[in-house]
C-alpha cells in the first residue's frame, strides 16, 4: 500500500514530522509518500489561508509521483477534501473526518482541542458537512499558534491537557480530538493525564486509508464527485 | 456608492452580461465596475472548480482598483465568500445569499433552479453554512451547461420554467432563486409563465450590498472574518 | 416608493420615533407613511398582548389610505407578518426578519438584545417560524420596559452594551440586532462601544421593503399567503 | 370537572358538535361548558382568519362564566394557545397539541388529515413549536372546506379514509390525527377502514384536560406563561 | 379498567411503592396490578441493566395474569416500551414519555431531575427517540443511588429541590419531570419548593392510560409494533 | 490481535458465515474468534427479537474465552453496542456503525439496502442515536427473511442490486451499506452492478476493530460507558 499524504502548509518540517506520526501508525507493508505544497501559506489559521492551501494541495497531488492507493488530507479542519475526491481515482482521507470518525467508535461525545480560536468555526463547519457535527459537543482552543507548538512541547502538552480538561469536565467530552496535524505526537500523553481516549487524525487517517484499501472501497463517482468534465482553465498555475 | 462585482469564472462575455444586469439594478448614484478572474476556469460546475475560482475570485479583489464600497461574489454556490469577508473591511454579498435572503422575505418556502444536477450538492452545503437551509425544499436542475446558457435563450427559458414548475407543484416551492448568474435576465419571463416571484441573485446582492451601504454596516471583524495573521505565503501567484 | 410603517403599539409618541428613523434610512424618492393601531396595548410584552396587536395591525393596514409600495410590520418578535402577507399584495416586511437577515450577511452568529427577558421565547419562536433560528446565538434582555427605554437613553444605552458586551464574549455573538423598535436610534453608539456591527430593524426593514420593491418582487401568492377565502365575518371590529 | 370548550370559530352548530364530542369522551363527573366567540369567521381556513379567531377566543375565556378547572381550544392547528395559557390559571390544551401528543403514544409517526391545502402550513408551525414536529410525517388535504364537511358524511369520511391511507403506504404513517375540529365524529369509522389508531383532538384534549386536573397540574407561570404586565388597552372590544 | 404495572427492577419495595402512587392517582373504576420482574437488576443505573431489565419487563409481562387494559413500564428512561408494544395488543404508556408530553401542555421546556448523572444520556436518548427531546432543556443529576432515595426522604427532597432550582435559573425549564420511579411521591413537595409544574411519570402514566383505554386507542399494528413473525427462540429463559 | 466476533442470533450457519467474511478482511497476524449467543431467535427481525438477543450477546461475551483486543457486534440495527461497551474494556465495534463510518468516507449520502421493511425504523433509530443519521438517505428493504438470505444467493443478489439502484437513482444515495450480516458475501457483485462503492458491515467492522488496537484506542471509560456499579442480579441466566 502506498499512502499520499499531503501537509496543508508549506512548512518542510511540518511535513517530516507528519510524515512520522503516519509511519508510526502504518502497517508493515505501507509506505508513507509525504508531501509539501509547493505554494500556499507557511501554516493555515483562517480561511483566507484554507482556501490558498486547499489549491496548494491540488497542484501538490497533481505533481505528486504515483501510483498510490490513498491520499490523506493532512490538515485539520481545513478546505479541500471534495476536490481531492473530484481529482482522484483512489480513496481520498480528510484528518478532520478520521478523527472525527474513531471519536464516534469510542464515546458518546467528543470534542476538537485546536491552536487559535478563530479555527473553531471552521473546524465545526467542516465537520457539518461531512455529517459529523452531531456528537461533537466543543471546539476549544488553546491559543498557540500552529508554528509555536513545537517551540516548547511541554507547555503545549500542558495546555493541550487544560483545555481537553474542561471540554470533559465542562462540556460532558468522552474522547477529544487532537485538531492540527501539529499535534499529532501528544496524543498519549495528553490521554494518560486526561484519562480518556484521545485521537490523532494523522495517525486515524492512515488507518482508515489502509482498511478502505484493504477492502477495496475507493470514492463514489456517481455524484458529488463524479470527475470534473473537461474545460480550459485559463492561467492556471497548476498547468505549469 | 461603487460595488464590485466579481465574476466567478474566466468568460469575459459572462462577466459582461453579469454587469449588465447589476447596472440595470442598481439605484442612480451607484457604480458597477465587473472584473473577471485571471485566471481560472471557464465555468464552475465542480467543487474542485469551484475551489480554483475561488482564489481567482481573491486575486482579482486584491488587484482591483478601489476604492470601492461592497463587493459582490457573482457565483451562485460558489466557494469564496468567507475568506473575502477576512479580505475586505468592506461588505461582502454572495449572490446566493442574496436571493435566498429576499426569497426568504416573498414566501414560506423557495427552490432554486439550477444548471447541472452535479453542482446541487454544492449548492446546498453553501445554503446549510449560510443558516439559510431551513426554507430552500429543492434543488432542481435543468441539465444545460453554464456556457449554454445563452445558446438559445427561449430553450433556456423553457426549461426553467419547467423546472420551477415542479418546484412549485412537487417540492412545495413558494419561489424561486435562478441558480446561476448566466440566467439573470431570465427572472421575469419565468415569473410571468410561474406565477410565483423569480428572485435573481445578481440583482438581489446589489440591493443589499447598497442597503448595507446606505445603513453603515460591515462585516464584523471579531471572529471568522478577522483579518488573517500576517504571515509568509510561499509562491502565491496572488503575491505577483 | 411609498412605504407603510405600522407601530405595533398605540402609543403615538413610539410611531413618531419609529417613522423618524425610517425616514433617516431612506432613499429620497421613498415617503414613509407611519400609523400607529386604533386599539391594543400601549406596548407589546407579552404573546397574549401580541395577539390583541396583530389585530390592531390588520385593522390599521386597512384603514390606511393606499396605495402603498411595501409595508413594514413595526414591532420586534411579533405576530401578524403572515396575516399581513395574505391581506396585502405588496411586500411585507417584518422588522425581526429584516434585522435577523442582515445580520446574517454581517457575521456567521448574532445575537438579539430585547427588553424584557419573557420576550425572548416569543422572538425565538419568531426567528424559528422565519427559517433564521440557525445563527442566533442567543436573545438576552436588558430587563427595561418597552416604554422606558426612552426615560434616560444614555442608561439605556448602557444597558444595551453590556447585554451586547456578554453576547460576544460568552455566546460568541458576531453581530448583535436591536430586539426592540424602540431601541432604533441607539444603533450606532452601541456599536461604537461593542465593536461589532449593530443592526436595527426599523431601518433594515425600510432598506429591504426599497429593494423588494425596486426589483419588482412581490409576496408569493401560491401557498401560505394566497387570499383569504371570501366569508362572514361576525361582528368584527375591523369592518367598521 | 368543569371543563370550557372554546370553539375557534362563530358557527353554532359547529360549537354543539363539538360539544356533544366531548361530552362523549368526557368521565362521569365532568361538566364541559362549550362557547363560541362573539365575533370572528363562520370558519377558519387562513392565518389572517386564525388572528381574528385568536381575539375572539380570548374574548371568549374572558367572558365565560367561571369557575372552570381547565380549558380546551377547540381548533386544529390555529393560533392562541400560549396567550390562552398566558391569561388564565387553569390549564389549557389545544387539541391540535392533544392528538399529537396521543398520537406519539400509539406509534413511531403520525399524518395529519386536514380540510384544505392552505391550513397544512399553518399546522405544520403549530407542531413544530410545540415540539411535536418529530413524529409527523405528513399533513395530508381533503381539499374541502371546514363548513362542508357536514354536507355529506358519507362523503367526507371517504375522503379522510383516501388520505389516511395514502398518508400510512406513501408517508409510513402509523397513526392519524384528524386535523379539524368539525371532523370529530368520524374518527372510528375511518379508523376501522384504515387500519390504524385514529385520534380526534377533542376527545383527546377532553382526556388531557381531566388528566391534568386531577394530577393537580397548571400550567408554569414562571416564564413564557407569566401573567401578562397590567397596562392600557386602547380601545379593545374585549373591554366592553 | 386494568392496568398492568410493571417495576423494572427486582425490588419489591418499590414495586409496592410504585403501585401505591398509580393507585392515587387512578379513577375509581381502575385495578392496578403491579408486577415485579422474576431477574433483573436491584435497580437500574447503567444500560448493561437497562438491557436485562427490559428482558425481565417483558417475561413479567408474558407471565402477568390477565386481561389487562394497557401495560405501564414503570421505569425513568430505561429500555423496552417498543417491545412491549409489539408484544401487547393493548397500549403501552413509558413514565419517562408520560412525564414529557404532560410536561409539554405545562410550559414551553422542561427539565428531567434524575438520581445519578450517568444515566442522563440514557434518559436524552429515550427522548430523542420518543420525538420528545425538542422541549427538554435539562436532565440534572442529584447523584443518589436509587435505592438509597428512600433512606431520607428529606434529604431526596431537598436535593431534588436544588437541582430543579437549578434547571429553572440556569436552564430556563418551566416543568420539572421527576427523573425515577422511587421519587413519585415527592412530586407536590417539590413542586410547592420550586414553583413550577412537577410531573412524576408513574401518576401521569396512570392518567394517559386510562386516557387511551376510554378513547379506544390501541398501539398501531401496521408498521414498527408489528408483531413478531413466529420463530424459534433457542434455549430462552421467557420460555420457562 | 484477537477479535471477537458476536453473532447476534442463535443460528451456528450464520455464525460460520460472518466468521468466513470477516477472515476475509482480517489482516495476516489477525485471529477471528466467531461466537452464537447460547439462547435467542434464530434471526433478529423485530425491536423483541433484538432485546432479546441483546441478552444472549452480552451473555455470549461474558463466556467467550479471552483475552480478545476487540469485540464486533455483528447484527445490523440491533441492540446493545452500548451495553457491550460498559462491560467490556476493549473497544466495541457495531456493523452498523462501521458500515456507516466507511460509506461517510466515500459519498456525500449512503442509503442502507436492508432484510424486511419491518427492520427500517430500528435501523434508522441506531443510526441516529450513533449520530450517523445525517448523511442516511434512505433504508430500502427487499422484502426477504433473513433466514431466507442464503436459499438462492443469485436471487438475492438481484433484489439488492434492485434496491441500491433505486437508492442511487430515487434517493441520491452515493454509497451502499448491505444491512444485514448475512448480506456480506454479496458486496462486490452489487456494487459491479450498481456501479458505486458497497460496504459490508462485517468486514468494515473488522479493519476498524484493527485500527482501535493498532491506535491503542479504546472506549472511554468516563461517562456513558463507565463499568456498571456492582449490585445484585436477580435470577439472571446470565450469572450461571
Amino acid at each position: 500500500v502506498r499512502i499520499l499524504v499531503v501537509n496543508v502548509n508549506t512548512t518542510e518540517l511540518m511535513t517530516a514530522q507528519i510524515a512520522e506520526q503516519a509511519r508510526g501508525a502504518a502497517s508493515p507493508g505501507t509506505e508513507i509518500v509525504a508531501v509539501t505544497p509547493r505554494f500556499g501559506p507557511a501554516s493555515v489559521e483562517s480561511i483566507l489561508e484554507s482556501h490558498l492551501s486547499a489549491v496548494g494541495v491540488l497542484d501538490a497531488v497533481l505533481h505528486a509521483p504515483g501510483p498510490y492507493d490513498a491520499v490523506i488530507l493532512a490538515g485539520f479542519g481545513e478546505l479541500g477534501r471534495e476536490a481531492l475526491q473530484e481529482l482522484v481515482e483512489v480513496p481520498v482521507v480528510d484528518i478532520t473526518d478520521a478523527a472525527a470518525h474513531l471519536a464516534c467508535l469510542l464515546g458518546r461525545s467528543f470534542a476538537v482541542v485546536t491552536t487559535v480560536q478563530r479555527t473553531a468555526p471552521a473546524i465545526e463547519d467542516r465537520l457539518t458537512l461531512a455529517g459529523l457535527r452531531a456528537r461533537c459537543v466543543a471546539v476549544r482552543a488553546i491559543q498557540m499558534n500552529v508554528l509555536d507548538l513545537e517551540a516548547d512541547l511541554d507547555a503545549t502538552a500542558a495546555a493541550i491537557t487544560a483545555a481537553a480538561t474542561q471540554a470533559v469536565l465542562d462540556d460532558g467530552a468522552e474522547v477529544i480530538c487532537l485538531g492540527c496535524a501539529g499535534m499529532a505526537g501528544l496524543a498519549e500523553r495528553v490521554s494518560a493525564q486526561v484519562g480518556v481516549p484521545v485521537v490523532d487524525g494523522v495517525t486515524a487517517a492512515v488507518a482508515l486509508a489502509e482498511s478502505l484499501h484493504t477492502l477495496g472501497l475507493r470514492t463514489s463517482k456517481v455524484g458529488f464527485s463524479a470527475p470534473s468534465p473537461d474545460k480550459p482553465i485559463k492561467g492556471w498555475p497548476l498547468a505549469t
